[in-house]
């Protein structure tokens, strides 16, 4: 029996998480949950997977969850219920799910309670890259990706040894405007840029998808993930999203994973690794996809990811600075302020106004995200 | 330093391994080298490669070779040559790449004698796979497939666990005919079918490639390599050949291995298993490729592979007669004597012909093999 605990599990990853459980009730218990705001989805869940602690946004959320969860179930909130989902149950495995910068403490206290993590939290390896490896290694845990194309390159690594890796290559969809020249993004509206064409997904990563911000970030990731220089770090432009990425060996062949879009596959294998079962997913059939194309990545049709790269290169707070002012001009641009392409001016310009600092603290990322996200919000 | 010996060291497999050794002189040495008629290469290769043992067809190219090499070689011949040079020497790796039904006893023999296994002979499984996996497991050596499909599905399912596969897929260009209809094969030329669009090869094979027998070779040949029943066991057409093949996992998630055509590469991971190491080929670029096809397999187009499938569940003798009568009708149609279309229609005849005798010994299989191009030389 492997104990799961679940921090976001009203999300997207969090639901199908608590589903890829649902189907091997044998191989799983739930020891606690952690949501936000979505109180009638949690107290459901809490009542079908029954955890011993349950965590919800804030104090008067979790007075109302106290009514409506079997008696003696411990409600707990805010940072500090987080907190306790994340290293106060008896779970040997932490599903981080939580989106945002609030996910990093409660997965660095989850590691240091030495469970292992199913890391859906982008921003814990892209703010903190340095801290959360090094903390990984000091409490001998393992850190499984979960999310399509790092559990991809994860699988492909699978038997293999990291000196062996001659370059590993992010697949990248192009997102909604793939087809659109720089000239045809000027004036696009929300609407048309939330229309991802393969994932079903929410508002901000469906933009960050199609400004290719998404991509830079998961380079990021994939460098603290696997330990490779940004050099052997690749993006190729696959509009299928069937590849989902694959890793060239020195010897020049290549191993990569496929299949339909459908988390469930990378959230499973994160919780049976290395074993793999059944999956109620779809079976992938070439035959019927038929065509795949590829295209070289265009870094100037797509300078969100050159500045991925160049903050990624740089190190430090860069990263920090690249997602905060990011996630800032995102919001922005969905509440009308700005257009489209402001997006990449301002994540350029608070890049370039800010001064790196190496190897920060949790407090100086703290700082450096809060300072990119006051002048992210300030450019005009 | 891994020691080598190689059955068939003058023809493609041979002087590509010969190739990969020449790159990685620090891990190798040759300890013997069996060749045909081929005597000049054969010469030049014992005078580069040093081999203590070396063995030629006949008597008199012994006579001849012994004048060519240098002194202290001991030269070989015939069917007894290519046993001392697959079991009478230091290697503990053996490369069996001879062409034909003689590949069998000498590669019993070196199994027999301790050595692992780099199989580029595909008789030695198609006729007799139930013995010699049988005499793997007894003296527990490895058995590493040398060729660009079953190199893929083994490369593919490193790290993973047999009982975890759905199925596996080998990829098929669709050989020299690929777009034609039957209507169109009926008066096709020698000429015609020995033009290949992705691999240069012997005649035999690219008439193999044509009629999917080859295919339906490598399928038997991977139901013995992985213990899969031919239900697990699927062919896909895949024109431009990048995908060599791929494994479908019980969770939906497929790891395929993909690269440029070059022996080299299977042919090395055989001989560094499980290291992989820098080769002389070149890296694939997805992007420049632009473009992947897949379509199903067409079994009326292709009837050998049925029957390939069919003489595999048959079992027993029926492979070694499946084989046995494509070599004798392709042979009959490289020498004008048979329509393309008459080769499968040779092949049906003689399975239907044939008793099957189930568990063979190597005797059995010996005369089953003769009767079936016997009677396969006699259809008109």
């Amino acid at each position: 029996m492997k104990r799961i605990a679940i921090l976001g599990s009203t999300g997207s990853i969090g639901t199908q998480t608590l589903d890829v459980i649902s189907h091997h009730p044998e191989l799983f218990t739930v020891e606690g949950l952690a949501g936000g705001q979505n109180l009638s989805l949690l107290a459901e869940q809490v009542i079908r997977f029954q955890p011993k602690k349950v965590s919800v946004a804030t104090k008067t959320l979790a007075e109302e969850l106290k009514q409506l969860v079997p008696a003696g179930t411990e409600v707990f909130y805010g940072a500090e219920g987080l907190q306790e989902i994340a290293a106060g149950t008896d779970a040997d495995f932490v599903v981080t799910a939580v989106v945002g910068s609030q996910g990093l403490r409660p997965t660095l206290a989850a590691i240091e309670a030495g469970k292992d993590i199913g890391l859906a939290n982008k921003e814990t390896l892209v703010s903190a890259g340095h801290i959360v490896t090094e903390s990984i290694r000091r409490h001998g845990v393992k850190l499984l990706p979960i999310d399509s194309e790092h559990s991809a390159i994860f699988q492909c690594l699978n038997g293999e040894s990291i000196e062996d890796v001659h370059k590993i290559t992010l697949t990248a969809s192009g997102g909604s405007f793939r087809d659109r020249s720089r000239a045809e993004l000027r004036d696009v509206t929300v609407e048309q840029a939330l229309q991802h064409p393969n994932w079903s997904m929410g508002a901000k990563i469906t933009i960050d998808s199609a400004t290719m911000v998404n991509k830079g970030l998961e380079v990021i990731e994939a460098h603290w993930l696997f330990g490779l220089p940004y050099a052997q770090i690749d993006v190729i432009i696959h509009p299928e999203s069937i590849i989902h990425s694959y890793v060239e060996f020195r010897d020049h062949s290549i191993i990569a994973q496929l299949g339909n879009p459908d988390m469930r596959v990378p959230i499973q294998y994160a919780l049976t690794y290395p074993q793999r079962l059944p999956t109620p997913t779809r079976s992938l059939s070439l035959a019927q996809v038929a065509q795949l194309h590829f295209r070289e990545m265009d870094f100037e049709r797509f300078p969100c990811l050159q500045l991925a790269y160049d903050s990624g290169k740089a190190g430090g707070t860069a990263t920090t600075v690249f997602n905060a002012a990011n996630e800032t001009a995102v919001q922005r641009f969905l509440n009308g302020e700005i257009r489209f392409l402001q997006i990449e001016d301002i994540i350029k310009e608070v890049l370039e106004r800010h001064a790196v600092a190496s190897n920060p603290d949790i407090e100086q990322i703290t700082e450096a995200d809060a300072w990119a996200r006051h002048v992210a919000g300030s450019i005009n």
